[in-house]
């Protein structure tokens, strides 16, 4: 990409929660945004499928965006508990953000769906309360999901809650490829 | 790119309001998606300046997204009302959004600020509801701004608030590059 590396010097701590649509779109759009002006972002997706057309549309944004992937949602479909394995990929993830706060590769790192799984249980609160309060002032953290816990909005210097006021899932519309998936 | 060009079969009609963050960039966000899985936008944005890190960014999908800007929002600053020279160019953009739902060049079509632009009485209410009405059912049509009109969430199949629930301008940050702007 002909656009020139920059290194951000103030950093943010962002929250999109709430039960509307656009929260995990909102985040990735601020990456491809952020790249515009030449922050590099990392995407970390906990509770995700593949294949998302999003990934395909990103792999122009390589330079500047990396997405990694931790954590399926099947447990949820089953009526499990997550599995020991899963929460610890999850504890991996977090220790992945840590350690890539004390680098200088990324700018941004996003935590999507995050939020949702500490409501499943998939990762413990104080550990993402941890992990929030490691952030250094030259990183932007931006945390995904519904459900937040009000430790975490404390934490947050801005929280956007996406509310559902109507939705076409209502009259029957499923996931659709390019929109939803 | 190498992406497969596909056409939409079945469109709907989305708004994100609210004034919270997020909402262009979920707009934006969903037309990279979309390409992603092989359609193709057109965003028109109403009262935005030049130049946004997203139109640099956007470069890169210039074969699966195209963006025009109609109106400036200077008059906001000077407490007037717009010109009728700046109200011409908003029916021209309402215009230019009628052919294109004869054409099949876009399968989705983002009016973006059009919300807001009503609120500041750049366009007529009336016409936007004319235009939404003359969407063919192959097209997806997507509206953000603050201010929605119940008449256009009547109108809409998905509605997404994007509520404020904390902002760091009380902090007293400002518009950041590569992310506010």
């Amino acid at each position: 990409m002909n656009i020139e590396r920059k290194h951000l010097d103030k950093g943010y701590i962002q929250i999109y929660t709430g039960n509307g649509k656009g929260k995990t779109t909102a985040a990735i759009g601020q990456a491809i945004r952020a790249a515009g002006a030449g922050y590099r972002s990392l995407i970390i997706q906990f509770m995700k499928e593949y294949p998302y057309s999003e990934l395909n549309a990103l792999e122009y944004f390589k330079e500047f965006i990396s997405i990694e992937q931790y954590c399926g949602d099947e447990f949820v479909y089953k009526k499990e508990l997550p599995s020991d394995e899963e929460k610890n990929k999850a504890i991996s993830a977090l220790q992945k953000v840590k350690d890539e706060f004390a680098k200088s590769n990324f700018d941004i790192i996003i935590l999507d769906e995050v939020l949702v799984s500490i409501y499943f249980r998939l990762i413990e609160l104080q550990d993402v309360i941890d992990t929030v309060k490691s952030k250094p002032s030259n990183k932007e953290l931006i945390l995904t999901g519904r459900y937040c816990p009000q430790e975490l909005i404390d934490l947050a210097d801005l929280v956007t809650e996406m509310k559902e006021v109507k939705h076409y899932y209502q009259k029957g519309v499923t996931s659709r490829k390019g929109f939803e998936s």
